[in-house]
Formats: C-alpha cells, sequence, structure tokens
C-alpha cells in the first residue's frame, strides 16, 4: 500500500484461512521503504500539475520498483512464500461524484500501478485496482478499510469505531453483532496531510514527530473558526475525499494572511492538529456515538498530541491503538487490508461495502493480472 | 479495439473453440462507433502534450463509453451472448526501450481503459492491459498480432505475409509449417498516420478515401529522398513503435519546407503514400521474401493507390486482402485478436511471441477483471 501521504510503501505478509463466518488473518510480517524526496515530490506534483503520459508512465515504474523492494523485504522477514499479492497502486485523482467530459457522465479514480511488473517478479498473481468496480456502481470507491475493521473488530456485545488517520483521517463504526451492510464508514477530513505540509513549509520536516510541534503551539482562534466552516466535515455520510479537498494550495490560501501577521509556525501546527482532531470527533459525535471504543491506525497514532486533543473532545470515549487491540500495528494495517482484499477477490467474494460506498449493489473489487 | 490511428472503436463478437492444434476462429457479428471530432483530438493531444491526471481519468471514463457502445452494437448484430471481453485501451504512450527515471531502469507502455467500467455494464470479465506483461519481461509489448496471424493463416506448404495497415504498419512472416516461435513480425514504419495528418492538414479530412487523392498526386523527389533516410524503416527487428517516432510534429518538419515552395498538396499526400509503401515493401525485401502471399489488413487496405505502390515495389508478391483469403473484414481484424487474446488468457495460454517482441520469456498477457 501506498497512501495520500505520499511517504513511501507498506508491505505486510498476511497468512488468511476462512472458518466458517470468518477470515482468519495472521500477520507473518512487515516492511517499509520510503520514498526518495524527488520521487515523492514527482507524485505529489502528479496531483496537482498536468505531466505528459510518458512522464505518467515512468512514475508507475519507479513506483512498481519500490512495491517490488517492499514485498521483498516483507516476504524475507516474514520466511514465507507469497502465493498473491494485492497493491493499491498510488492515488493521483479521486472524483467520484457524477460529472461530465465530452457529453458523457463520467466519475473517476486513478491508481497508479502496472501490476505486470510486480507479477512477473514475484511469479504469483497480482490484484489491483480496487477502486474503479465501485466507482462504476455509482459508488465513492471509498472507503475500502470498512470491511477489514469488520473482519478484525467486530464485537457481540460492544460498538467499535476504528479510526484511520493516514494522509486523510476516515472512521468506521461497528455497531454490536455488525453484518458487513449494518456498518457504516467514511473520511472524517484531514488526516496528517495539512499537519505534514505545515511541517513542511516551515521546518522542511516531513511530519510532526509524537506532535511535539503541535504540543509547543497553543490554538489560532481565527484560523480554528475558518477551519471549523469547510463543508466537508459536517456533511452526512457516505462521503469520501483525496488531496482535493485538502490540497496544499488550499491550506496555503489559509495561511497566506497568518504569514504578514507574523504568527508563530508552531501555533500553526498546534492549530491544525485540533482541526484535524475536532473534525474526527465531530462526525463520531454526529454520526456515531461519543460513548464507544476508538481503535486508532494510521500514521496518525503516533502523533501524541493528537490523540490527547481527540480525547478532551471525547471525554466519553474510550481511544485504544490497534496494535494495542488486536496485535496489528498501525502502520501495517493498510497493507493487511490489500492482501486481505486480494484474498477476497481472488475467492469470487465482493468487499465493497453499499452501505459505505453508496454503490447500487457489493462487487468484487480489482482485477487479477496472472503471472506473465 | 481502439488504434493508433485514433478514428474510434472496433468491436467484434467472436465464437472461439480449441480443436486439437488449432482455436478455431467463427466471427459472428462486428460494430464500430467514431470517436466525436473534439474527443478524437483531446487523446491526441494526450499522446503529445501534458494534461492533468483528472483529464486523463475522464479521458479514460469517455473512451469506456464508447468502448461500451461498440460492444452493445456487436453483440446486438451478432445475437449471441458474450462471455467474456477483451478490451485493448487507448494507447497514449510505448517506450519499451530500456531508460531512466529516478534512477531506476524503465520500460514504459501506457494503455488507457478503466476495465471495470466495461465489466459493470456487461456483468463478464473484462481482459485488458495486454501490453505491459511483455515489456515487464523484457520485450516489446508490440506487435501483438503475429499469434493471431499465425492462428489464421500459417500454410503447411506457403510462406505468408500478413500485413496490417492501421496508424502504423505491421507484418507478420509466416514460414511454410510455422511453429509460433518460428514466425518472425515487427513494424515496418507508418501505416496511415502521416497520410491521415496530411489529409486533415490541407483538407480538414479524416483520410484518404480510396487512395483517391495519393492517385491525383505525383512523387516529390526531395520529401521521398529524405524519408528514406528514417533510420527505423531498415532497422532490423525486432521493432515496434507508436506514433512517437512518426509524429505530427516530426511531419510538420518536413513538410514546413513544402509549404514556403507552394507544392500542391496531393503531391505531398502522394509521396507519402508512396512512403508508406516503400518502408513496407523494403522491409519485406529485407526481413522477408519478395515471393510470397501477402494478406493485408487495417484500414490502409481500402487505399487502392497504397496497394498498387505496393504492387509496384514487389512485383514478385500476390497482394490479396484478408476478406478474400479467410473471410474476416480488414477492419475487424485487430478487434478479433482482442477477443482471442482474451480467451488465451482466460485459459491461461501465454500469448507474446518472444522471437518477436525480444522478451525473455513468453507470457499470459494482460489483466483479468471479474464482473462486479
Amino acid at each position: 500500500m501506498s497512501g495520500t501521504s505520499l511517504d513511501g510503501v507498506d508491505a505486510a505478509v498476511v497468512r488468511l484461512a476462512k472458518h466458517r463466518d470468518r477470515i482468519a488473518i495472521d500477520l507473518l510480517g512487515t516492511a517499509c521503504i520510503e520514498f526518495p524526496r524527488q520521487f515523492r515530490q514527482a507524485l505529489l506534483r502528479a496531483t496537482e500539475e498536468p505531466l505528459r503520459v510518458a512522464e505518467l508512465a515512468d512514475l508507475g515504474c519507479v513506483l512498481m520498483h519500490y512495491y517490488n523492494r517492499a514485498l521483498a523485504d516483507a516476504i524475507a522477514c516474514s520466511g514465507a512464500k507469497a502465493e498473491a499479492i494485492g497493491i493499491h497502486g498510488q492515488t493521483l485523482w479521486h472524483q467520484p461524484e457524477s460529472h461530465e467530459s465530452f457529453g458523457i457522465e463520467c466519475r473517476t479514480t486513478f491508481q497508479l500501478a502496472t501490476p505486470a511488473i510486480v507479477a512477473a517478479t514475484f511469479g504469483v498473481p497480482v490484484v489491483s485496482d480496487f477502486r474503479t468496480a465501485d466507482v462504476a456502481l455509482g459508488g465513492h470507491g471509498a472507503p475500502l478499510v470498512p470491511i477489514l475493521d469488520w473482519e478484525l473488530l467486530r464485537d457481540p456485545t460492544h460498538c467499535i469505531v476504528a479510526l484511520n488517520i493516514g494522509g486523510i483521517a476516515n472512521v468506521t463504526v461497528i455497531p454490536p453483532k455488525a453484518t458487513v451492510e449494518s456498518i457504516c464508514a467514511f473520511d472524517t477530513g484531514p488526516g496528517n496531510v495539512w499537519i505534514d505540509a505545515a511541517m513542511h513549509r516551515y521546518w522542511g520536516k516531513r511530519y510532526d514527530d509524537g506532535g511535539r510541534t503541535a504540543a509547543a503551539g497553543t490554538l489560532i482562534t481565527p484560523l480554528a473558526e475558518r477551519l471549523r466552516t469547510i463543508e466537508f466535515i459536517a456533511a452526512p455520510p457516505p462521503k469520501s475525499t483525496g488531496r482535493e479537498l485538502f490540497s496544499r494550495h488550499t491550506l496555503e490560501e489559509l495561511l497566506a494572511p497568518l504569514d504578514r501577521a507574523m504568527v508563530p509556525a508552531e501555533d500553526i501546527v498546534a492549530t491544525l492538529t485540533w482541526f484535524t482532531a475536532w473534525s474526527i470527533a465531530e462526525n463520531i459525535r454526529r454520526y456515531a456515538t461519543d460513548r464507544t471504543t476508538i481503535v486508532v491506525s494510521g500514521g496518525g497514532a503516533n502523533n501524541a498530541t493528537l490523540l490527547s486533543m481527540l480525547e478532551r473532545e471525547l471525554p466519553g470515549a474510550r481511544i485504544v491503538r490497534l496494535s494495542d487491540y488486536c496485535g496489528i500495528p498501525e502502520s501495517a494495517k493498510e497493507a493487511v487490508l490489500m492482501a486481505y482484499l486480494a484474498y477476497r477477490t481472488l475467492g469470487g467474494l465482493a468487499s465493497s461495502v453499499v452501505s459505505v460506498t453508496g454503490a447500487h449493489r457489493s462487487a468484487v473489487l480489482g482485477s487479477i493480472t496472472p503471472p506473465p
């Protein structure tokens, strides 16, 4: 998996086995490869600026090189032999809402990948392109993680909220004794995307390590009030967003007045961190329940300031990290998801959750590239 | 199939059945949908100029709309029920030669397609992206047609040359009693690409209907001499080209001096038609034999001037149209190929011909998108 944070590829080797109504998920190994700075910047530019198809094809080829390295490392770490691989590819565009192009109704999502390169390297089937089928059926094509949350976390007596804080943050609300169709999931707004962008803008850093920068700042009330008005946050589910709504460009527009006012950069990071926490909490209050167990995953689970702000916003909730809850490291969850989705697709099982994506019907997701 | 001519989508419904060492190919129906002018121009721009990934995703969605229409028409025309579909997508880039990007060795080819849209519409598996596996194995990823030529045309006693004149022209040389590995195939140079571009440049027309414009012109010797020096033509196989080498831009550079000299446009079309015929003949003389049966397919088979120029260049050869030879209309051959390749991929059969593409080994081609 490589997510909207554009920081690199996470790989997981997972043993999957069907036991009656459960698929057992056994994590055998993980690995993570960071993208070199230049390549990360090129991917980011590709989400925002025009590029030649030649450049895009090269980006896809280079991306598969890093997927291959992460996969090789994870396989070596696990000591197992891969039988199939699921890859997400890099989302460069996501506009599942209906719009017109050349007089034709379009809904689009674009995950850069060249699965044949991975299939040729490892000699096993590769499943990829997990979002287009749901979008073709009128759905948002996102989030994909709810079915895994349901598989991992469903509980006979408690309501569980799975919260993933990647570039974008999303939640899955799993009522007691949930069936797949009784769960509800949606993006809540930014995860680390704006925090990371501000860290880069002021200090050239990739992220706010442990949330220490945010902890050193104080809330800028006028900025907080402007952020509160972003309509996506309170909009009812189903809803999903990519980097379009929470782009660097939009952030620049928000921050430009503060540059002139010489506001301390720590305060800006603190306010963006508060906004991430508030937007998550606001969604849980409105569309779930504030008395719940929240199981946190994604890079944002390492941001202690973000988590304590979230606790302050939701005093009735219990907040637990995924690794403490079920032994899967926070950073490995989305990679585990890819293996789980590939397993379902190869077994002919549908994986999209209609109550979540808004599609007409549930679908087997992805394309299968046989080993050449 | 939609080819480098960018003129539209050809669809064919084919019944395929394995009989000992042959796969019987029975054409049940065909259809053709032309792209609207604006969309065709947008695709052409996408091969040459930078564009946003958002625009590219929209082009893919609109392209699938026309694929769907062509497929629906062909299925209706055949009276049959589709069980699987093979789609080529639109080639927007093809650079299978090794090159470096971000310090990584890349070989790239890019076929625009969103197979999930087609799979969702027809409810059957869709096979797509037929070129990337061969490129991943070090091959040129082209041409794809040789295995179909071998299936359709191989002869116990005669050498056959299958010639397809699309945007680019390619030949398959099939010796008597050929095995797959004894055939040889490669692009010879331009097919209709420059003729079409000149027809558009001077008359706003899409192509030279029946070759009548070329028939009214005479050869411009200095232009012919310049064209003869294009190195691709005489280069030894394996070789393949997309529109990169025979782009509008290169043509503009060739034609600019003639504009100033007020040369009649018919002469330019005649000279470009001669160049197409000469480049095909030169390749057959050098890399096959000039005493052979040439079975012609593709849009260029309708250009009588081109075929008679070819006869003049190769007096020892017998030139027959594919429809006269085996009942498959010239224009349907590449669409039949897509069905044939999909059949092979779904049956786990390799389809790339190593002697043709230069790959390390033969490969099962394409990705299978199950009906969602």
